[in-house]
């Protein structure tokens, strides 16, 4: 491992196949959600075919990011709740109910991307978390994600 | 050209690269947006690693379908608004100024997706767009546009 332990790294290996966020989807962003103090962050660097108007981010990919870094948040907060900190035990699977994103000004391609999410409302099923996707330390989008965890029946639906 | 024509074909070629929507982007989806009477329509298979849980659509991708066909349904309303339909002269480009999606049940990854939309408010500066996303016809999930006309700075990014 060649990163800090993220709560990607904790999904158990039966639905660790997400595009976005998966460890185990070589296709995939495998983002990876990490603690910072009571916030959560995740850093990506789009490839130069990311983009919506040339020199911009497309929408689709700030939508995916917000989408991921939600429920990791959400499987982050509920782990930590449970008084586990990731990389010392498995860590619980959210999906996304909804998700909101607000694109404040044009993204621009080619700086790394600064995604912070923080918990604004928990119950035992659900976690409401608010995002950030910064560039160049500039706020370029808000996103607000709806997590609850994954139902039981979606595993093994595949 | 395989397909009928598409508002995305009547794209201005400075502005047609977008990875969801850009017929000129090779590595994205090219996604195709038409009329359907008063409605628009998209189809799109997705990858079998576009998985979210193994056995589903992962949401960022539906998030991507819903945002370009929500530009391009402003575009082609816009465009029809101006007396042109498409395939018959230029396209104005619209961008996202916030998404929402809802996602009311697991989407299953195999069948084609098909994206309807439908505009529900439109100014010369911008349009609001409904969208569902159906896999073998069942809603999946649902989601609103606002999109904006681009700005005229935007262009030259690169």
């Amino acid at each position: 491992m060649t990163h800090a332990p993220a709560i990607q790294d904790d999904y158990p290996s039966d639905v660790a196949h997400c595009y976005g966020c998966g460890r185990l989807n070589e296709h995939g962003h495998q983002l990876k959600t990490v603690w910072d103090g009571e916030e959560t962050v995740s850093r990506f660097t789009p490839e130069p075919f990311h983009t919506a108007i040339p020199g911009y981010v497309y929408g689709g990919l700030i939508a995916s990011l917000v989408d991921c870094h939600g429920t990791g948040t959400a499987a982050a907060v509920a782990q930590r709740a449970a008084g586990v900190e990731i990389g010392t035990g498995p860590a619980p699977r959210f999906v996304t109910a909804s998700l909101d994103v607000q694109f404040l000004k044009p993204t621009p391609l080619g700086p790394e991307l600064v995604v912070r999410g923080r918990a604004v409302e928990r119950s035992e099923r659900k976690v409401v978390v608010e995002i950030t996707v910064s560039a160049a330390d500039v706020v370029c989008a808000r996103g607000t994600v709806v997590a609850v965890r994954m139902p039981e029946a979606m595993v093994g639906g595949e």
